[in-house]
């Protein structure tokens, strides 16, 4: 059995390309002991992936130059080694961007596919899921009658916040790219308003999306989007980084949000996520999403380009 | 008998000037029903004043054009319609730059002179040090074997900040202005070290002071030095924002740290403080802080221009 891997072929300066990228073909590895051989079905394209292609400081250590392109796939066992796996078993897990991985079964979650299709488990029921959960109802914490605000709100991390923030009772604006992006965030995902930052008046938008002024930001963008947004935040207002694509692609680091002023005046809290730290509670995360999938309370979207390598 | 008052001229721009200020004679005023009059022995100068004069969004309105100068002092009761005072008590509060003061009794507070002289009750036992207090054990959280820095360190706030994390175990780095500060926060202070950010390298300087990285930042500058501490916290780095003096005279606010990316990667807990939300616990800080200093545990440093206005 042969594996089509993709490699980092050197990191890239701006946005990636194409030659940033080496596609591979070698044999399929053999499971060694305590080890499971899955062939992947699909895999999840992430923002998180252009921190880890840089080898600025992060979270996670940067992809070695012609190591395996780091990347959550789901798909099934063909042969395991592990006593809590069968051959056929649906699985999910960060096994990089190859056709055939070899992994260790405790870097894999198993995966019920009556209750939903494979691909929604790397999806909103995935990773994105589980950050939007736990940032929400750990960090943000909305409640009833209060403002939350979400940019990259048609985004797989914001999309899902927001619907979390509505069943807490919050009013939520989204900020998204676009009229029909906005649209969706609206009229299928159930916010109350969306703000068109490409508009090119969003301070005005905003204000007007958010009388009350706003009590907590879930924060997905960064730059002069979130400089907006400190601006209108309310006393004691929480804002939740859980990224900063503004900046993943800059060469240079931009300069933070100039309103830091109100960081203090306002007696702001903010705070950064990675949602590995919740690890330990994932199943309670993966049970409540999918949970709230089968009783259409969440509403998820997949962008599912077919690719050819 | 005559109050002699500095009211607010004008705002300033940029660094406060004598013009913007305006001395004005006036008959003291008599006490109304629960009101008290204070004659002032002395007046405490803080950086929070120059936010005050600002009309720029703040925790407390501006002080109007014409308006008594907004500040803390402290002297003794001169007439008392209040059953809690009466004439000769020593009593502190926020009652303005002048020479007598008429408050409601809930705006002072009695103060007992046997156990520190007036002056100290509205530096070191007072607001500062009730700042240090809240912001060192409810947002710093220090533990024994971490490294907490203080900018400003040698101000006062910071040098008690810095001697609090000592009480907890925590190895304390100070940041301030030139070698003599520096000597004074290591020397009688008992910081373990002190980083001179004039000497011009306090991103090497700093990292040579914290092997370890920072683990917790107690920032009463902002700017650049904010910027630098940044890039060396460590995962779950906790950053008090207290004062952010490099931007309070500067016309246009500065742009923020670079460094953002740090939020993210390393979970940091960015929260803005101001001390009065923690008015109900008041008497626990004053407390504890005028135990400490009669134990000989806390040095208090006054500087005391002799002003003839």
């Amino acid at each position: 059995m042969m594996n089509r891997q993709v490699k980092l072929a050197r990191r890239p300066v701006g946005l990636p390309q194409r030659a940033d990228f080496r596609i591979e073909d070698a044999p399929a590895g053999e499971p060694g002991p305590g080890e499971v051989r899955v062939v992947m079905e699909v895999v999840s394209l992430d923002p998180a992936m252009r921190g880890w292609m840089s080898d600025a400081p992060n979270y996670a250590p940067p992809i070695a130059i012609g190591g395996v392109m780091r990347g959550y796939g789901a798909g099934r066992v063909d042969v395991s080694n592990h006593p809590d796996f069968e051959p056929g078993d649906a699985v999910v897990g960060a096994v990089g961007i190859q056709s055939v991985a070899v992994a260790r079964g405790d870097q894999l979650l198993k995966v019920d596919t009556t209750k939903a299709p494979l691909a929604r488990w790397i999806g909103g029921l995935g990773m994105t899921g589980r950050t939007a959960y736990f940032g929400t109802l750990d960090i943000l914490k909305p409640t009833a009658g209060e403002t939350m605000v979400v940019s990259a709100a048609a985004g797989s991390v914001g999309s899902i916040v927001g619907q979390i923030c509505k069943m807490q009772g919050a009013r939520v604006v989204g900020i998204a790219g676009g009229h029909d992006k906005c649209r969706h965030v609206v009229d299928v995902l159930g916010f109350d308003a969306c703000v068109d930052y490409k508009a090119g008046h969003l301070a005005r938008d905003l204000l007007a999306a958010c009388p009350d002024g706003i009590d907590g930001d879930f924060e997905n963008v960064g730059g002069d989007i979130l400089d907006t947004v400190m601006a209108q935040m309310n006393v004691n207002g929480r804002i939740v980084i859980c990224g900063l694509i503004a900046a993943y692609s800059a060469n240079e680091p931009p300069p933070g949000p100039r309103n830091m002023r109100a960081i203090l005046t306002r007696r702001l809290t903010i705070r950064g996520m990675v949602v590995s730290d919740w690890r330990e509670r994932f199943g309670e995360a993966n049970a409540a999403l999918a949970d709230w999938y089968a009783a259409g309370k969440l509403k998820l979207r997949e962008d599912k380009p077919a690719y050819v390598v």
